[in-house]
């Protein structure tokens, strides 16, 4: 890992300092129409680097991370005499950053990277780790690379123009993060909220640091997903069956919300398997039921959940569900096969504590 | 670097060995049509591993070297359920290797590889060194990854079926690594030939054996060619040069022809700037008039020429020529800026040496 982790609300200044160590090389700056419009013209003021490079758009949203994309940011980086020595600095959410990051990573078998993540979910999730990739003939992020930026400028600056619902999404992986670490990180983040009274990016700014922190941890430990990396999917697989029922009805969640609620789930499965202490699932099922909508369904939906687990793609074997769990609060445990009947009973336990 | 190299002329047993230590995962071979009529068969016949494996060919030949290949091996591993556990055994020349090998690097962000070279530019060249790439829109391997394949199994087995031709392309960087290495290693080099009176495939593989060894200590020192590496470009920047004009002509010529000129070229600028022996320069250019045909040119091409070599990728800035060379064999040089004039005198004794 030789990743640079940069925290700071000074992003221009932090740009053109990197840019300047690396000998002034040509830069292209990777946008997607969203952060063009809105983020683009605050950052030229603040850096020379962004103002002299030459920009690329892609289009928004994950419907456009393709292979079509991804040539299109080749052909710019070749007409425009991209050399290996040349720097990408990606400025947006996660499509741009997983999407520049792969189209950078080939090019010329790969250019520098600088990431200047301007989500929530961006600073604390795809902007450490290395991977990076696009989706694929019906699957999620089934291309890619593991390859690591230079550095990841992190700040909260740009969130101002983030919805409630953006904000709130990013910080279920920071919830996650602190499931992961510690007792003190973790009640820092339920006295914390991201979205009322008042949002105030210093504070922010520094519950991230904390966050990132815990991902960068576990990722130098395991950076190529042998195993420990493993821990990072908490209340994932429940989280994805959710994701996957909402849109098989045709009312999507964000994933932050549907991680979030995957990790009550998780809990409650901890407990039952593996002792987790009751008071923190409580505290956190509370935090979890007053900002993030509860996510409905009966036991009729039970069998369709169960099915959408098993599919998911980190299971080892095909037949059997595997969960990351908690013994406690940062005493991660990998591969807990789980029976249906228990997964069936975490089920009625979440509608309950939920209220649904 | 973990990358195992083995040499060997019982492929299959060293097939089975490894895909057995891996714990016996599914298992993907990747030929070209040509591969697959002449190679396939003999090796599935010496390989359960390969006999059980899910075959995907490409297209033959370096025009089909393309993203459109690429996706095909995708769209086939994702039909078959390949996982990140698989493992892609590559059987062919540096097209399959390198398409294939790119292919495996960027599925579900990367499986393991072994190369099963069936040529003899293969096995010198591109089994060692990890670079995997696709041509992209009329640049050659213009996307791509630095990859190690988990090993090469390097044969000379299959090189019965190679034509005179290809067996000196082969050769040619065989001699290269000879120069980059010890008068000895060369001398016996110029002791053999690959082609004439007999082919001896036990002699050749020993041969093989010290001349990857070479190229592996070199990009030990430097995977991703940030220096060091260069040293193995000996030959290639006049090698192109006469590549580019040939095609130019259309009467193209192989690669390991143009690279073996390449090398009396620049030894002849060695000579001239830097003192490389001029015994030795006169052995090699004898052994390169009587194996491979004298590229033919006149005072008339020197513009073109010299266009050539100002426009290779290789070069620092844009403007200079720079090349690598020796100041004794084994003694490389790297970026050493040659002026045009240093460059016309050099091709002035050239065509002298080899009688055109």
């Amino acid at each position: 890992m030789t990743q640079k982790l940069i925290f700071t609300n000074l992003v221009g200044d932090a740009i053109d300092t990197l840019v300047s160590d690396l000998g002034n090389p040509s830069v292209f700056v990777i946008v997607d129409v969203n952060t063009a419009q809105y983020v683009l013209p605050v950052l030229s003021e603040q850096t020379k680097a962004v103002q002299n490079g030459k920009v690329i758009t892609i289009k928004s949203g994950d419907i456009n991370k393709t292979l079509d994309s991804v040539q299109g940011v080749w052909k710019e980086l070749q007409d425009a005499g991209a050399t290996r020595n040349s720097v990408v600095i990606n400025v947006g959410g996660g499509v741009v950053t997983d999407l520049g990051g792969f189209a950078a990573a080939t090019f010329k078998r790969g250019m520098r990277v600088i990431n200047v993540p301007t989500t929530l979910l961006g600073a604390v999730d795809a902007s450490v780790g290395g991977k990076t990739g696009i989706n694929f003939n019906g699957y999620k992020n089934e291309i890619g690379s593991f390859t690591e930026p230079l550095a990841s400028i992190i700040s909260t600056g740009f969130f101002v123009t983030l919805s409630q619902q953006e904000l709130l999404s990013g910080y279920a992986e920071m919830l996650k993060h602190g499931l992961l670490d510690s007792r003190q990180q973790l009640a820092e983040l339920l006295n914390y909220s991201v979205v009322y009274p008042i949002f105030d990016p210093d504070r922010l700014l520094t519950l991230i640091e904390d966050s990132v922190e815990v991902k960068q941890r576990v990722v130098e430990a395991d950076f190529e997903e042998a195993g420990a990396r493993k821990a990072l999917n908490l209340g994932h697989t429940v989280g994805h069956a959710f994701e996957s029922l909402a849109l098989k009805r045709q009312s999507p969640i964000p994933h932050g919300f549907a991680v979030a609620q995957g990790c009550v789930v998780a809990l409650i499965l901890s407990h039952i398997k593996l002792g987790f202490p009751s008071d923190v699932l409580h505290n956190f099922a509370d935090y979890v039921r007053k900002n993030y909508t509860a996510f409905n369904f009966d036991c009729d939906d039970y069998p369709v959940l169960l099915d959408y687990m098993r599919h998911d793609k980190k299971n080892a074997t095909p037949d059997q569900i595997a969960f990351t769990l908690l013994a406690d609060v940062g005493d991660a445990r990998i591969g807990q096969v789980t029976t249906d009947d228990e997964i069936r009973s975490a089920l009625d336990i979440y509608r309950d504590m939920m209220g649904i």
